[in-house]
């Protein structure tokens, strides 16, 4: 199943597509249709009417957690310049930091921001001191993000968060694929570009620590609820990272994709 | 004003201290109070009939934002071997970390667990992209935390998050004081005791950054909301800086004590 938040004209709804078009889901969006309970394989017995003009928007708008993982792609650790490491690097980010597939990414003028296109995973069964099997099977489907970077603030201090976690700057979507259509584990393809041009591609194959691994091992100090969020970090390719580096100007169109999931389009936007 | 969440025979309210008595204010608890936007001077208005055998319990169970600043006095630093920052070190908890001022302290055996305390602030107001008079304006009352650390966890990585939010690990409490009756500008005592020995005494005369400049940061990058925390760092004399190293063990009482606010008591229960 392909799974949604779409916006038409009385509102959003929760939906799930059939052949071209949208169905409505029984819930304004998709945190409030996971936070109901509804198993996720159960959800297309609940499709409803055709919803005409329908848009995706960002699909999970309230999740109470979404945390990241940094340096998880070999290729990626390496242009760091770094060990491959033992434990998932961890940091957090707020349902605030999110924004939708379309979204301008509307940030003040003069940041360093930068693009991290990452597969993010969508939780759908409570999750406490989970083992691998259980958090494999805990999962709703996966969707697309990119964790938009402020490199300045980021490495302001020792700790990333105040570079992770400005407003409505990490776009997510455009459709939540359940597991049953998309298996990261034989590899799906996550791809930046900016203006058009390729800045990163990678194979989740390369993931140090795959969906499960994660799930599990956050599991192990905090409960993931149904709509949380868990980005597995970024392949190779960010601008911090290149000679000369390059960050994003105003203007600029970053498109994020996973085949098999869809495009993020989001345009840097530079206020005063 | 002390302003508290109650537990009581028929639940939980939100609930203002007159005299020795605690009167019921109109919401199930704090957060929803200042969720429900009435300014915090105006609540004394409208407390209503005394509550029976009330016992302050997590007075915030439910910000959306629970960001914490490290490093922030000058002894602490210190004792970390670090400079003083010209930049709050800010992570970010969940109010899934947050448990109550008598709770214990349930975590699995084998962990390196570690005391902070620290001064809370609760926020009272909207705050995007405040400037420091706003941010000061904005401040609800403050509140007694104790960032309990698993420093093993928190160094496994770069990232300080997986040691910081290990769920139902941070007390807070007992109540929230505001502003009129409590300036941390004129210097507040920030005191932890172990099994009823001092191990952590600072003021926050020595703060690198205060509440206000802390929240006003914060707001640059992220919106604050009534009823979310900030944590504004903790003094010298955490365990992990001692020679031996000393971290918390079964059955240790904790107690986080600031004098006008109060005391919170905890202790350490370790799981298999």
């Amino acid at each position: 199943m392909h799974l949604a938040t779409v916006a038409h004209a009385a509102g959003t709804s929760a939906a799930v597509l059939d052949g071209d078009v949208w169905r409505a889901l029984p819930a304004a969006d998709l945190s409030a249709l996971l936070a109901a309970g509804t198993p996720v394989p159960a959800v297309r017995a609940q499709a409803g009417t055709v919803i005409d003009g329908a848009v995706p928007v960002l699909p999970l708008p309230a999740p109470r957690k979404v945390i990241c993982c940094g340096l998880n792609y070999a290729d990626h650790i390496r242009e760091t310049g770094r060990e491959l490491p033992t434990r998932p690097t961890l940091f957090a980010k707020y349902a605030d930091t999110l924004t939708g597939p379309g979204a301008d990414l509307v940030l003040p003028k003069g940041l360093d921001v930068d693009w991290e296109a990452e597969l993010a995973v969508v939780v759908g069964a409570t999750l406490r001191r989970a083992d691998r099997p259980t958090a494999l099977a805990a999962i709703a489907g996966y969707t697309v993000a990119n964790d938009i970077s402020v490199r300045d603030w980021q490495y302001r201090t020792l700790q990333w968060f105040q570079g992770k976690a400005w407003d409505a700057s990490t776009p997510v979507g455009p459709v939540v694929v359940t597991p049953d259509e998309l298996d990261p584990a034989e590899g799906v393809e996550v791809i930046c570009r900016v203006n058009g041009e390729q800045v990163q591609r990678g194979s989740t194959r390369t993931l140090v620590f795959d969906a499960a691994d994660l799930l599990a091992y956050i599991s192990t100090f905090t409960v993931l609820r149904p709509g949380d969020l868990v980005l597995t970090g970024t392949p190779g390719g960010i601008g911090a990272a290149r000679e000369p580096q390059r960050f994003l100007a105003d203007g600029d169109v970053v498109e994020t994709e996973i085949p098999g999931i869809g495009t993020l389009r989001n345009t840097v936007r530079f206020t005063a």
